[in-house]
Order: structure tokens, then sequence, then C-alpha cells
């Protein structure tokens, strides 16, 4: 059988132009002779939808846009993900499903059993877990159709009592076929590679899987939509990143492939790349605002937005004041030549002085502090705002994962923004990537990957005053946010048990800070956001 | 048998005190002589400990504390919720339980069988669902306990497959113990009142409930600690929004006794005030700073503020600008002396012109627009946010719902904060509530009730000018976002559509600035925040 998987950028909620790329793809597939052409997991609708899930109105677009579908589905036959209504008076409304369009018409409906609730994932929220499971019959063969974490409740992993695989390879089943809506982070290649080999093994079954690429918000999809044989080889594979059809047909196409091994840094440059670019892509957002400190992060935001929108739609402001070092302007400025970005230059200091002669009555007789500090770093927040608000550009924000661990930035200050590019990057991955970006030429100055980080806040100020070296910061906020051991565990490994409480203490305490961060970028298993639920109110640890 | 139900206000992760509240309650009931005493679902760790249960530190603080309790239950058994380790190699690794502790010991473990995951719910991302579940032995009575969500699975509204209930009379069950982490909204005491009625009833058995007060953060809980008899009455039952241990034993007590029906607008005000309260008590801050306006909004809050936290912990600051109006300051003057707060000034003009002047290079040829507009609200952002960074207070926003959802307000300018007070409340429950904290005295001068809404960041500017009455908006709002309408269904109500589709629009627009507010004190069905899960990038009635 000839089988078109398509791998494609979907919209959340744009139905016109998702019923569009799988029509197209339907199209291309029928003219190259396939019989099938798969499409990923809630397709019709993009991936999260969300709360949208619970409007009836959204789902009588799905349910069209699948109608619509069918239409074209002559001469081929198509497996297209979207929520289906439960009609039994028992359980959630909806179900995540797979309907199997053939002859112009939904042939069948098949609904995932297993129903991810951890980390980013919500779907019990919505949806009714499947019954009884079927195979797809279609030209002589047992299609076992399998919708993304039916296939991860692996042994030694069984996070679920039920195994629809079981039941579909006891019905005899001739292949398999996966669905996902499975997002990125940068081990998930591999684990992919571990669970389906795994899979095809255990059920003496090749594989079909179809993935998301594209980003929604924070999610970033990869793809990895492939072939595995029984023997849990991956064989051919489509680009990642990029929307592709592949055709598998011949013993040819089957053949194993050594896909080209990417490194861990290479995937999350290109991750970060098109999660900027479908940010403002999907928003219809032209231009970038950001503010340019001539530190590490903002330098590394800089370029990685210049890489996803162009140079000409990046406008990056430095604001220096008082306690700028006079590289933090050259090396700003070295850095926006070598990327042929133009930029502005506002001055704070008058600004500063402005809210310092306002607030004497009030701060009279108090020493300079965070306070004050905090108010450089609010102007800054308010200038790239009123920027982005004049000219209708959006503000990348150039947080890093260890200050936002530990709360060391500003809240409306440095902290503002519309998008967190970096956010899920600790700071000594952020150093790993900027030489990553240099590879072939210096885009990121070097003085900037030298110097000491600094805040520059107040005078002679650095990082170093209040943290420890991010080397050792980064080590111990792993083992807590990624692997989520206790203060007893992680202090086995010799650190100072006071410095290990006071950082543990500033994670759970900066909770309130990080609820307000905007979106960020996630290449993690762990990133801060809809993926990790903290009480604010809370005295653990603190 | 008499039976203690101790209704107590938990702190999330705070392991000592809620041990200390728990054990204090069991010497006090034996002391009384009651032979059993009941605490609430999760009472060890407080509700919701959210991903915390995913460390297994956090756990093992659970399981200390059950081991301290069981030591003081000799001469009277305890049942007190907290998580429990599935033991099984397949599942999530926890269950929601309650310990049955008697004779200094944990007689027997009795888990959660449906498991609540909609709305601010996330049970399965961290519980494996009960399989089978059986009664309690004690004193010769069976005792069917059940948690929360396990009764509300009634005729009409099954979510879950399974009945619990429904096992447990089936096993000789002689009346019902139900613990609960069940938050407050305003219509949230009938509902209690008719899924107990309708359990009482189905099943035949009186009914003791038990359940948390107190907030933790946005969640409010109002208790409702209460016994209800087998044909559906509540009898006697606690006050709501205060700590109780509730006595049951002689017929006495068990008649049936009407509580006083409190009003949806005098729950609101308890449930604020509590709110506030907690958020500093557990957080352990001392003082709130808040802006004020000379508008209704921030008058409600402040007005709530004091009345959680006295006049003398609450710090309003006016930051007149040269749009604001006269009455502004003299209202706001007035509203200060009210309440009895001594409150600070700060004119904006010379910081704003000092921006003005800043941007002029990057603005010039520009008109006045929403730049200059929110340039004004994020000075004041700065503002007060540097007066809670000097004095180490905490900033209290002030914004609504109504304007929450169409996005009419200031990200990092007036929505700021660390707590939002009254954002789940409509403009027109937010003049409600006023009035009626004017019951007694005017509290909130009558200006401030009657002068036309404005945010006064340009000329003459109305909230009218860009929104329709909020009589129309809000009822717009309640249809959309409570009863999740469609446009269609809403349409039919016979508003304009352009108007209609434009607000409906704004709400979706406007997910990314929701998704950097403050957490919203909870009062409603359907709150922003944990409780709504909506998409940035989407393209859905957009």
């Amino acid at each position: 059988m000839k089988i078109a998987l398509a791998q494609l950028n979907y919209h959340i909620g744009n139905f016109k132009a998702n019923e569009k790329k799988i029509v197209n793809a339907i199209e291309e597939a029928k003219a190259k002779q396939a019989e099938l052409v798969v499409f990923a997991e809630l397709s019709i609708c993009g991936y999260p939808p969300r709360d949208f899930l619970q409007f009836d109105d959204f789902i009588a677009h799905c349910e069209n846009s699948i109608e619509e579908i069918a239409q074209h589905c002559n001469g081929i036959a198509a497996i297209v993900g979207a929520p289906s209504k439960n009609p039994n008076k028992k359980g959630k409304p909806l179900y995540n499903s797979a309907y199997f369009l053939a002859e112009q018409k939904v042939q069948s409906v098949h609904h995932k059993q297993l129903l991810p609730t951890y980390d980013i994932f919500d779907e019990y929220r919505y949806f009714e877990p499947a019954g009884e499971v079927n195979c797809i019959q279609y030209k002589g063969k047992k299609i076992a159709l399998t919708i993304c974490e039916d296939l991860w409740n692996i042994e030694g992993e069984y996070l679920y009592q039920k195994s629809p695989m079981k039941q579909l390879k006891s019905l005899g089943a001739d292949f398999m076929v996966n669905i996902a809506a499975s997002p990125f982070h940068k081990n998930q290649t591999e684990e992919r590679d571990r669970v389906f080999a795994w899979n095809t093994k255990a059920f003496d079954l090749p594989l079909y899987y179809v993935n998301h690429i594209g980003a929604q918000t924070e999610l970033i999809f990869d793809g990895g939509t492939a072939y595995y044989d029984s023997k849990g080889k991956k064989c051919t594979e489509l680009n990642s990143f990029e929307e592709g059809l592949l055709f598998l047909d011949s013993e040819e196409d089957l053949k194993e492939v050594k896909p080209k091994p990417a490194s861990s840094i290479e995937k999350i440059e290109k991750a970060l790349i098109l999660g900027v670019r479908d940010y403002f892509k999907k928003l219809n957002f032209k231009t970038a605002t950001l503010g340019l400190s001539g530190g590490i992060d903002s330098a590394l935001t800089l370029a990685i937005a210049v890489k996803a929108l162009g140079a000409e739609r990046v406008i990056p402001i430095m604001m220096p004041s008082q306690f700028s070092s006079d590289h933090s302007i050259t090396d700003s400025i070295a850095l926006c030549n070598n990327l042929g970005c133009k930029y502005h230059e506002i001055a704070i200091k008058p600004i500063y002085d402005s809210f310092e002669k306002q607030l004497e009555p009030l701060f009279k007789d108090t020493a300079f502090n965070v306070a004050e500090e905090n108010i450089q770093s609010r102007i800054r927040g308010a200038l790239v705002m009123a920027h982005t608000n004049k000219f209708g550009t959006i503000l990348l924000n150039t947080s890093n994962k260890s200050e936002l661990a530990v709360g060391y930035g500003t809240l409306y200050g440095d902290m503002a923004g519309g998008l967190s590019v970096i956010g899920d990057l600790y700071k000594t991955e952020v150093y790993e990537l900027s030489e990553y970006l240099n590879r072939d030429e210096e885009i990121i100055p070097t003085n900037i990957l030298t110097k000491e980080p600094s805040a520059e806040l107040r005078p002679n100020q650095k990082d170093s005053d209040s943290l420890p070296d991010y080397e050792i910061l980064d080590k111990i906020l792993y083992d807590y946010i990624e692997n989520e051991m206790s203060p007893q565990q992680i202090s086995k490994k010799g650190y100072n048990e006071e410095l290990l409480a006071k950082i543990l203490r500033l994670v759970n305490l900066n909770e309130y800070k990080r609820h307000q961060a905007p979106p960020i970028l996630r290449v993690s298993k762990k990133a801060f956001g809809m993926g990790r639920r903290m009480p604010i109110v809370g005295k653990y640890l603190i």
C-alpha cells in the first residue's frame, strides 16, 4: 500500500487554513497515486486547542471541516485527527479521535484511549478515554490506528492500566499508524525512537508515525514523521522543523536510513527560530522590539530573532543608564552591525532623575536599594513597551531560565515581553548556544561572550555578588527543576547546605514572579509555564 | 456515635502548622468525648498542592505528619486527608487518600475514585483513581467514606463511569462521610445542597461533610461543613469562612436548622476579605500598597483591603496626571478619610514629560495615541512598585473582570500587582458590591459611585468612548465566558452583530494580557486564571 505521511504546520482555531493544507496534501497524495494519506492528531483544529474544546461552536467547526475534507477523499483514503462528540450520557463530552475517510465519507472514528495529563498535557480535562478499540480495514489490510500517548505506555513505565495496542494486535493488525501531537524538547527524538522501538518489537509490527511541526505559543513541534520497521529501526524520516509529505511504498523506501544525527544545541537553535517565527506569523505581527543591554541574554535573543524574522523586522533599543559600562553600548553596536540591524538609543538617566525627584518625599532618608534598581529596569520596560504601542510591534523578552528560577529579574521591567525566547535555557546553555551561533563567523562579539555578567543597576554590580557561579547554580537548578530532587538528595552532591537552601527557597519564593512572566519557548523537558504548576502561596522549603 | 467535624484553614506545604492544627482539634474533640473527628481532603499538605506532589520529599513530609498525628489518636479515631503512594507498577504514582487513624495507628487508607480534572482542578495529573472501595468498620458501624468529587457524579450529570457510593451502599454502609477541598464560588452553597440532597436520598443515608476554609492564592474555601440527614435536609452547619469544630451526637444536634441564607453579594464580600487576609498572612506580608485613581475599582479594592488588613496596613497612593479631573483627588481623599487611611500623592507629569522628551527622536511626527496613554499607566505602575520594593509591601491590583476580558487595561501599568482583588467581578458587580459596602454608612463616596467611568489617560476620555455600556458588555461577557455560548447563540439575544463580534474578538485577542495578570481571587464559577485555559496563538473568532 502506498502511504503518504503529512507533516504540517497547523494553526489553532484557523479552520479554513488547516482545512486547505489538508486538502492540498490529499490532492498531492492522490496525484502521486498514494492510497492512504495520514495527518496528525487534532490536525483540524491545531494542538493544543485547550478550553476552546468546551465551546460547542468550536466543535461544530471541526465537524464541518471533516465533512469538507471527506469530499476530497475519492480514490484515496485519509486519516485525520479531530475531536468527536461522546454520544453516551456518561463521561466527558468529547473524544480525541481519528477519522478514517474514504469514498467521500466518514468510514469510522477511532478514539484515543490513553489521555496524557501531566507536564504540559491536560487531555483528561476534555476527553473521555476510548472503551473498545478496532482496526481499520482497508484494501485487505488491518490497520492498528492509535493516537500519540496510546503508544507511550511501555514496559517499566506503565502510567495506564490499559494497552490499546495489545487489543489491536489481538485483532490481527498488519501494521501500526500513530498520529501525534508530540511537542519538542531537546531529548525528544531519542525518547521517541526508544518508545517506538519498544512498540514495534513488542507487537512485531511496523509503524507509520505522523506528528505536527510548528509552534503554538510556547509549544514547539519538531515533526519526526517517520517509518519504523518491526525491528524498531527508524527508516526514512522527514526533515525536522519543516513541513513535508513522506511517501512510502516500495521496499526501496523502507530500507534503513541513518538520519543525520542532530546535536541538541542544533535542534534548540532550530526550535527557537521556528518558535519566534510562528509566534509572529500566527498572530500576524510583523516586527519585534527588544531591549539590548550589552549582555549575552539580549544579544542571543536578538540573534535568534534576526534569524527568525530578518534584520529589518527586529528593532533593538539600547537604554544606557549612569551605571552602564561603556562596552555595553560599543558591544551592542558591534552586534547590531554584525546582524545588519538598525537600532535606537535612549538614555534613561533623565527619566530616572525625574522618578527620584517625585519619590523624594516618600524615599527621603532611605538608602539606595532594590527599589532604585528596579526603577531603572521598569523605565526600560516602559520605553520598549511604548515603542511597541506606537509602532504596533511586539516586545521579545530576554530573560534566561537561571534568572527566572531564582527571581533575578524585575517584574514589569526586564521580565516584560510578549514571548520569552530563551527563558528555557539555563545561563550556561545561553553561552553554549551563543558560541554555537558563532560557529561560522562572529555574530555575537567575543567581548559579550567573555565579560562578567552584570545587571548594571548599581555601581560595579556583578551577578556573582548575589548568585553563585552559573556552573554551580545551573546544576542545582537542574536537579531541583528537571529532576525534582529533594534538598537532601541534592546536598549529597556536596554543595554548601546554606547556599543550597537559599537557592531552593528562591526558586519557590519567586513563583509569583514567574506567574506573570511571558510564555516561554519550551525546549527542555521541564520548562517554566504550563508544564510546571506550582502554588504561589505555600510554605514548602521556604 | 459522637462525631466532630473540623473545618480548618490549612497552608500549602506548611506541614508543621497543619499538623498542629489537626492535633489541637483531635485533643479538643477527645476532651469533649467525641469518638471520631474528621478533617478535610489533603488537609496534611493543604489544597491544591499542585506539582509539589511530584516531589518525593513532599510526600515524605505528608507521611511523617500522618505518623505524628496517629500518635494522638488514642481513645478517639480520626479521618485525615493526605496523598498516599500507589504501590502498583501501573498507573499514576499517588492516590488522593483518606487515612483512618485509631489506636495510634493507620487502620486503613481509602482512595478517591473520581478525580476532578476540569476548571481549576487537575487531579488526574497526579492521582490514580481508586479501584475497589471499602467501608470503614468502627464501633459497630460501617462508614461510607468518600472524597469530594466521589459524591458529585449525580443523575443527569454523569461525568464518570463509576459510582463509589453505589459500591459502598451495597456493602451495607450506615452513614456517609465526605471530606472535601471544594472551593467557593458565589453559587456553590446551592450546588452543594443540591448534590448532597441527591446523594442522601439516592442512597438513603445521612452525610457528614467536611470542607476547608481559607484562601490559597486565588482559590477561596468557604467551608460549608455540615450534617445532611437521609432526606437531603441540611441540619447543623458551621459558619462559613471561619474555622470551627462541629460536634454531632444527640437527636438534638441533628434536628433541621435553616442556616441564615446569605446573599451572594454578602458571600462575595466575605470571600474577598478572607482572600486578601490569607494572602498576606500565608506569605508573611504585612502591608499593602495600592494605586488610588478616584474611580470605583480602586476605591472598592481599598475598602476591601482595609477590611481585611486594617487601615494602618494599607497605603493608597494617588498619582494624578495632567488629564486627571479634580474630583479624582478630592474623592480619593474623602474615601481615605472615611476609611482612616494615610495616603501619599505623587504627580506623574514631570516623569511623563521626561519620557516624552527622551522618546521625542523616536516619536516625532506621530500623533498622541495608546503609546502615550500607556506610558502614564506604566509610570504609575513603576511608582507603586517602587514603593513596594522600598518598604517591603505588596501591590494590590485593582482591575475588574470586564476590563480584563476585553483588554481595557495596561500591561505592567494598572494590570500590575501581586494579587487581583476584584478581577473576578464584572464592572456591574463592582457597583453592586460597592453599594453593599455602603449599607450602613458611606464608605465609598457617592460621587465615586455616580460619576462616569474613565481611565483619564487623555482629555475627556470616557470608558464609553471605546466600550458599550457595562450593562450590555457584562451580559455579553457572561454568556461567552461563563456560559461558553457561541456568537450565533449570543446574537439571538438581539445584540448588534458588529459590536458582538468586536467584543468576542477582544476577549480572545487579549489572552496574552491575561496570561501576565496577577492571580485573581475567584468568586465566580469561571474566573480568569487557572480555571480558564486558552491558547494565546489562535485564530478562532479573531
